[in-house]
């Protein structure tokens, strides 16, 4: 079978499984941007989280436990407010850690190439920590990852460790963050439109197809102005934005800005 | 020029270049990894930071601000003290925030093949969100980077949000996470030497050399076993450490193991 005929094959396969997570569904904040990606010849999303704001309570021995053994106290993808950390607080009983994660989101990519495009339009939307993986069996994925995270430890065994008003204020910038993730990934779309459109990448069936099949699921909140989706993607702003977090005090010899 | 004799003239291009970070040397902790892999003909370090514990006073937007126009107001390699921060902090007026960052280092590599050895080799020793950039030039890029991080805002317009008891806490945790950092690095070293010398790839200058050159500015601290290396590399707890962070409650399709 050659490249392209396998790469269907496993997208069919990938596209017709049921959904594995905990949640059982695509976030409501990336399902535009996995409809995007999946009615695209080159793409397909393996796995996504739109970004969420969770409270882990780890052993007392903190972060040298392995992630699943964790107990979830709490996880939203919407704002959230003190009340409900508190509460979930209460049901702590070693190192509690209040963490913000950005989207994550994994893209099989038909060829080097697409994953390429993908990965460019992503850096551009602020996803810096993005990469490729390519596997021996030829697999080509991109990560899309932003650098933009919350790691906050907030009790010791039990103990809260800080103050109620400690905590209205880290969920303030919890929530900020929230927010501009959500604007990254709005970007993140528009910038993928465009640099499709300018690629000339087809859609892989026809869209209406994909809207009709999705819309028992999914109501469109927010109609996208296609002229703002133009004009965001390349500005001063954007590209200031797009400089490397890695680039500021770091050993460097030479850093390639154009590679 | 064929791409190979390109990769060589960048390269040496790159490492006869004066180190343009702020500290103007490579961080003691990755010297030896970034000789590794200047030793050898399909590599060359672009960037490195070994890891580190920052304060960074940002305005009282905090988030908002653009990194460079950040002030920094303690950064170091070595494990933290409380007083050291409680001085640092004594100067910030705005939104100060304490983070660890764990080594993060930029590879150009000659082919892409050459990448996805490196790249294997990384996420087996624990840095998960390393990843590929290809640019339009060709120019091959690993970046390894871990998932390993903190960040916790710990004062508002000035004033100290926390007490100096969740600060005593806090790098308990940091030096905690330094410490991790530092084997995982070791077992990238290790791990890398053993892929090379399984996919034999050869020194780019005799091995002596290189270690003459550098015994100046830096003396080995610790000898490696190097049946210690090759035990390391691939027991069970290296297996699920490698699990990969966003495959716990995140929208999976399917996740591709294997990829």
């Amino acid at each position: 079978m050659d490249h392209t005929a396998e790469f269907r094959r496993w997208k069919a396969q990938c596209l017709s499984k049921a959904d594995l997570s905990r949640k059982g569904s695509v976030d409501e904040d990336v399902v535009e941007l996995v409809q995007l990606l999946n009615g695209r010849e080159p793409y397909f999303t393996t796995s996504s989280c739109a970004g969420r704001i969770i409270l882990l309570d780890g052993d007392i021995n903190g972060f040298e436990v392995q992630k699943q053994n964790r107990c979830w106290l709490l996880v939203t993808h919407k704002p959230c407010v003190k009340d409900d950390v508190m509460a979930a607080l209460k049901k702590a009983n070693g190192d509690a850690i209040l963490k913000f994660e950005p989207l994550v989101l994994h893209v099989q990519c038909r060829q080097l190439q697409d994953a390429q495009i993908l990965h460019s339009v992503a850096i551009d939307s602020g996803f810096r920590n993005s990469g490729i993986t390519v596997g021996k069996r030829g697999k080509t994925m991109l990560a899309i990852r932003s650098t933009h995270g919350l790691e906050v430890p907030l009790s010791h065994k039990g103990k809260l460790m800080v103050t109620e008003e400690y905590i209205d204020f880290l969920l303030k910038i919890a929530n900020q963050k929230m927010e501009e993730n959500k604007k990254r990934i709005e970007r993140l779309y528009n910038c993928l439109q465009h640099a499709l459109e300018k690629e000339n990448i087809t859609n892989a069936r026809p869209k209406e197809k994909i809207k009709d099949k999705n819309k028992s699921s999914y109501t469109r909140k927010k109609k996208r102005n296609p002229e703002e989706a133009h004009s965001k993607c390349f500005t001063e702003e954007n590209v200031k934005e797009c400089e490397n977090d890695d680039d500021l005090g770091i050993s460097v010899t030479i850093f390639p800005e154009d590679y």
